[in-house]
């Protein structure tokens, strides 16, 4: 069979079968197979679209193109969660320690930001000394410890998968649902997990912009773990405003720590509340979700969840002085009071403004290639349906150029709404998806 | 602009401008754009299409990613004639010696045979000392002694055009209009022609399968022409048959001989008159049709046709006394006759797979880098119509090799049909596009 043959066979709308999927993709996994042939397929893909058993197999294929963790020294059931990203969505670094504190492992393997997209990976490495390159040795010896470990991608997890996205990125072939889905879960599930919960975002400062496309995406996550035998969930939540009120790395940190300590915005406990109570359900660490959040609340309450992040960034080399005391964190040279000019409700704080701001700061990627600014971003955003003054901050600005503080100024000049009625606060979780 | 936004915005259905399009090409052509984006871009265009301006554009773009021949010291107008190929089509072998003798110059760089389609380069190489690879400067010599010259591509013109032929072939984006039609354009323009005359063929041994693909094809291509400031007319042909009744390279050439000497097969005479007869209206050497058929069976009837094409032979170091006496041409070892299993009138003899018995026998290539058998083929095909009784021969096979006369006789088992009812013979040109 020519890989012609199976490109053709897409283009006409035909499904493809298990052979053929795996025939393709470990071709382009081993070079056999070139970027050429793969990049008509996957702008056939996007055009027509793969039924769930193609979906399946194509995940089960980029996941097996490289090394599948072997959790099964691990204690405990492994849960891990992963969200599609958005501005100021720091919540794998309150989630993890939370849920480690309930007897469940929590291998996270997190990626890097992109675009307005914040990553995991870079907030923590705000914290000096944190190592987030672990070999799978010390990223077990970790999770034996203190039940949860965040790393970034190593090469040997679904190889196929990096290959891919990298030609997607540059082909037109990004927003396509069975792709997303395939690169999202052969990943995750290279975790060696018993169960996931994913955190699906939709809106101004989502990859999905509308909750349709959003809920579709879920519902194909949720339908692959399910033929491949492990328990999910999906939340759909709101990415119009950004998730809590900081957003760039160390303040990001920073506001990780206030939750953790129980002082964090009510919106980014809720979500993290939400979907780590869903990884108990998950894992049988309580019989309903009113159980699963009053255990929560308690770990928040009695200081263990912020002694478990401290374990954990420990272990990892991250010094721990700074957690205590995070003003002796990276901070920017210039702070900027960003200003309201009249009286009202907000009406609007979008999120890809916001976002594209504090990409202009320094704190995100524009390439892969790209440093990040770990002391750079915004503090005190206000949110949907908040009274303000005229003259009362909306945000501040952290900077460490005058230029870059100009562009963001700029961007942030249609970035929000004040309105002289009341809007309600847009829903912050819209929909939970689970296995039928 | 990013290679990957113009291929986003072709993705989304928008119509591309002149300085993308160009931009695309150029940036391909010297390799700054890599194959997978341009495949991409292909299958986005495949589901997407191209309104005639972009074509145009595509098409102009492909022809100056190379020379373009300056024929103005060529005297007379220039005219080509491109056929989309078939079985059994020699028809420019035919044609340039005898428009040739109308006064116009037929500068006519030609291609190889692949899968079915027989190509006319390997037809003319099976005359012994034919040279196809001629330079520009004994390719001008040669139009300016005879008027015509048959000759390869070189790697000069249009390369853009054959970096993506090759790369359509192996992404499953051959079968697109738009991308058919400045392919084509591209190449034949690049030849400095002030006319073009266009055999679109139709049916089951053609690309296009149905009349209105080959109609569609044909429309694009004229108005492709006609904005480029060319005389175009394009005639649609049937190819659900194969063209006169041999079918092989140097069996062809003897088929051709005979049809220049005015004994050809009549469906063959018939295609050959009239698209010669376009060539003599575009190049203002007849009034009407009428008289340019007359003008043209006279140089058939006087010998003028046949003299000149001997003359353009011997000017490519072509042997002629094998012109003379066919005979000498290479022939096969074994001839077979395939006979009727009952009487009555042929209702089908299907091209296509009259093509694969050919191709079976080593007269055609599987894949580019094959070599051609020039002496094996097929002669006195039946034609649909025609009254044969049990017994008599519906072809004869000219074979080197049992195995393949083997594979060829199998192929054709399901290639004619003889029905007791007699057929109307399929129309042979059913249809002329002329610009508006």
């Amino acid at each position: 069979m020519l890989p012609q043959w199976i490109i053709e066979k897409k283009r006409d709308g035909h499904s493809l079968t298990g052979d053929e999927i795996r025939s393709f993709i470990n071709g382009y996994a081993t070079g056999e197979i070139p970027d050429y042939q793969m990049a008509a397929l996957a702008m056939a893909i996007y055009f027509k679209g793969m039924t769930f058993d193609e979906v399946v197999v194509l995940t089960d294929a980029m996941m097996r193109s490289g090394e599948v963790l072997n959790t099964s020294s691990i204690h405990g059931p492994k849960i891990d969660k992963h969200s599609t990203g958005g501005i100021g969505d720091k919540v794998s670094l309150i989630l993890a320690p939370l849920v480690a504190c309930c007897d469940i492992a929590v291998p996270m393997i997190s990626g890097r930001g992109l675009g307005i997209t914040g990553g995991t990976l870079d907030k923590l490495e705000s914290i000096p000394g944190y190592r987030t390159n672990l070999s799978a040795r010390e990223f077990f010896g970790v999770l034996r410890k203190c039940g949860c470990s965040i790393i970034g991608q190593t090469s040997q997890l679904a190889p196929a998968d990096r290959k891919l996205y990298a030609l997607r990125d540059v082909t037109g072939t990004v927003p396509s649902i069975p792709l997303i889905s395939a690169s999202i879960m052969s990943k995750k599930l290279a975790e060696g997990l018993d169960a996931l919960v994913l955190d699906v975002k939709w809106g101004r400062g989502a990859f999905m912009k509308t909750r349709h496309d959003a809920e579709l995406l879920a519902k194909t996550m949720v339908e692959i773990g399910r033929r491949m035998k492990k328990g999910m969930t999906a939340l759909i939540t709101d990415m119009n405003q950004p998730l809590g009120r900081a957003a760039g790395n160390a303040l990001e940190v920073i506001e990780s720590i206030e939750t953790l300590r129980g002082r964090g915005p009510s919106d980014l406990l809720e979500v993290t509340l939400e979907l780590s109570a869903h990884m108990l359900l998950l894992g049988k660490r309580a019989g309903n979700r009113r159980e699963a959040l009053f255990i929560l609340q308690g770990h928040i309450d009695s200081g263990a969840a912020f002694e478990k992040f401290k374990e954990m960034v420990k272990l990892h080399g991250g010094m721990l002085s700074v957690l205590e005391n995070p003003a002796k964190l990276a901070t920017a040279r210039i702070k900027r009071e960003y200003l309201a000019k009249h009286a009202g409700y907000v009406a609007e704080a979008d999120a890809e403004l916001i976002g594209k701001a504090c990409l202009a700061l320094g704190a995100g990627r524009r390439r892969v290639e790209d440093a990040v600014d770990h002391a750079v971003g915004l503090t005190g955003i206000v949110k949907i349906g908040e009274r303000v003054e005229k003259g009362q901050q909306l945000l501040t600005l952290h900077a460490n150029d005058e230029g870059k503080l100009s562009e963001a100024l700029l961007l942030l000049g249609n970035a929000f709404r004040i309105s002289s009625s009341r809007s309600r606060p847009p829903k912050l979780i819209s929909g939970v998806v689970v296995e039928r």
